[in-house]
């Protein structure tokens, strides 16, 4: 391709920054991509102690090759405010890719991307999708046509290797595994309810469950919103 | 603990940004900790079109319990700074832990505190940390004392795990994997020389093969320099 392959990151208040900075870190080494990330009006975005500048406005992005939301704490706010949610709107309407990373899936749900489509997300939401008429799987990346998904935070890697094999081809995506040294050894088998140690997913739950009962209250709001459109 | 364990990230220009984002995520759900990410002079970095902002001065952090060196492509420069070299060597005194990710170990090295010690970096310079006095380990996590290296910029996940295991416990650092969704599934085996594709690993030894030779000689000088201390 003689005109790069654009990626656009898009960002909001909330947003968990390895949701997009492990996929960057991927990005960022294949040659003939050029990666955009984005805020409403290019504003300054903190995740975590972590503070990003310098970032473009949504508003000025006239269009990208492939869209990604990244999930986080915020996901659900984003997801309800107007002005975010015209340049998603916007912005997937004309990507070739639409994409998603952990609970950034919900925003593409709210924008009405997901009627009848397999996708996953966050093991924690992953059953909220189906309000959205999504067909949720618990898979760690997830593609069905141009919609491509990754499931919680660090699922991210394995996504956008996905990525770059689909757009770039394999070798590509090689050679940037063995640059990254991509070579997981998880000290732990708990990466997943279905896997960690049963005192450890109920703690989970519980720490999470008044955080987790507003969010599926804003996603039904969000699917109401959708329907009535 | 009543006060909290202080992680300190020390950037410098050409850092790798997911060699210090990835462990900041997962240290920044453990609970009782306290994280910095500082700089010179708190001057912003930049790493591959992020950047990043409102960094601490190095010069005015008191102290840290946990030192980390993330790696990079700038961090022979790094190595030879030094304005640099002598905050990382007052910090790394006052440390019970001293850490790095990736490349960022051959600062260590610089600063002398690898000698006749066990570590690991990214495969590619792996060799190199002999001229240090260290002792290369082909392994994901190398610890040795109080010295916890990380290979390879993706390792800084299970790097990150290993400290949070030894310093707050196993179920801290599961609980942490199970928010994170940290169960990797790489879809190509090429993370490493000895697994990856052989024509993948001969182009990338090929290209990097100016950049590794002007490294491997500013390790020299550093390693000279050390010695003539």
């Amino acid at each position: 391709m003689s005109t790069p392959f654009t990626l656009l990151f898009a960002l909001y208040p909330g947003v968990t920054q390895l949701d997009f900075t492990a996929p960057h870190q991927v990005f960022s080494h294949w040659q003939g991509a050029s990666v955009r990330v984005a805020s409403l009006e290019g504003a300054p975005v903190s995740a975590s102690g972590l503070h990003f500048s310098q970032l473009d406005a949504l508003e000025a992005v006239e269009n990208c090759d492939l869209l990604c939301l990244p999930g986080g704490p915020g996901c659900t706010e984003a997801m309800l405010d107007a002005r975010f949610m015209a340049q998603i709107r916007r912005l997937a309407a004309g990507a070739r890719y639409i994409t998603s990373v952990c609970t950034g899936l919900l925003i593409l749900g709210a924008a009405g991307l997901l009627q009848g489509r397999r996708a996953t997300c966050h093991w924690s939401m992953l059953e909220s999708l189906s309000l959205f008429g999504a067909l949720p799987r618990a898979e760690r990346v997830v593609r069905d046509g141009h919609l491509i998904t990754g499931a919680g935070v660090i699922s991210s890697i394995d996504f956008a290797l996905t990525v770059v094999a689909e757009v770039a081809g394999e070798s590509v995506a090689q050679a940037i595994q063995l640059g990254l040294e991509y070579a997981p050894a998880p000290p732990f088998d708990a990466s997943h309810p279905a896997t960690a140690p049963a005192a450890i997913v109920h703690e989970a739950r519980e720490r999470q469950a008044a955080f987790r009962a507003r969010r599926l209250a804003q996603v039904a709001t969000a699917a109401a919103a959708l329907k009535a459109r």
